[in-house]
């Protein structure tokens, strides 16, 4: 399947997309000759990843009856110092809280995303090195 | 340098994140368990690399006192039919109205973005093949 995505210069940095129906603004800081009317693009692939595989283990999750009470998924990466200045890893943190919330279960629903259905996951994977942890709160 | 992004979990398949000041919504289609209160995670890979593209090559150019009147950034990328549903390749489509539009230092510019400046082709290009147009309108 073909996917299309438009995005728009609105002059000096900022530039516009519609996704889904959704705006989302890009634009660079001050230092960069924008006015952070939007985020900075790069840091989007953390949302990509953190997006992709946090609706992958809840849904999975609800399957196995498992609803936590406050779920948040962190991105960590670092970045090379010189140009191109990309990823060189990154590492994922899932955070749970909440009752009845067994680990191996966890690592379950999240190993069945990272290896078998997050599609951001597995291009990154082709890249660079991907880490995860799970932290319950 | 150490970069680190947050995404909630919101109930059903809607998460929430902040980048740089500015919140992005996260959603599944209805299909898809979710409301479509935000964009779905993936094609967020299309915008990462337009706007880090689209900035090098706008402030390159205005180094190289061109300046388009309009400059559209468009990404499309093949989807795999199994899981993982990554996208094996992009292609980039660079769009420019305006006068004053030598296309060689139009090729020029894109040329630097993507093969020293642009940090999202560097990490694609490492899993997929990425390749790109020139349409003067």
């Amino acid at each position: 399947m073909k996917q299309e995505a438009l995005l728009t210069w609105k002059g000096k940095m900022e530039f516009e997309t519609e996704l889904y129906g959704h705006k989302i603004t890009i634009d660079a800081s001050p230092e960069g000759g924008g006015e952070n009317k939007g985020t900075r693009p790069k840091i989007l692939l953390f949302t990509a990843l953190s997006g992709c595989s946090g609706m992958d283990v809840i849904s999975i999750l609800k399957k196995m009856q498992i609803e936590p009470k406050e779920f948040h998924v962190r991105v960590e990466g670092e970045m090379a110092e010189e140009h191109p200045k990309y990823y060189e890893n990154m590492k994922i943190i899932y955070e749970f809280k909440g009752e009845n919330l067994p680990e191996e279960k966890l690592k379950k629903a999240i190993d069945l995303s990272l290896d078998k259905y997050c599609g951001v996951a597995a291009l990154f994977k082709k890249a660079i090195p991907i880490n995860y942890e799970i932290r319950i709160l």
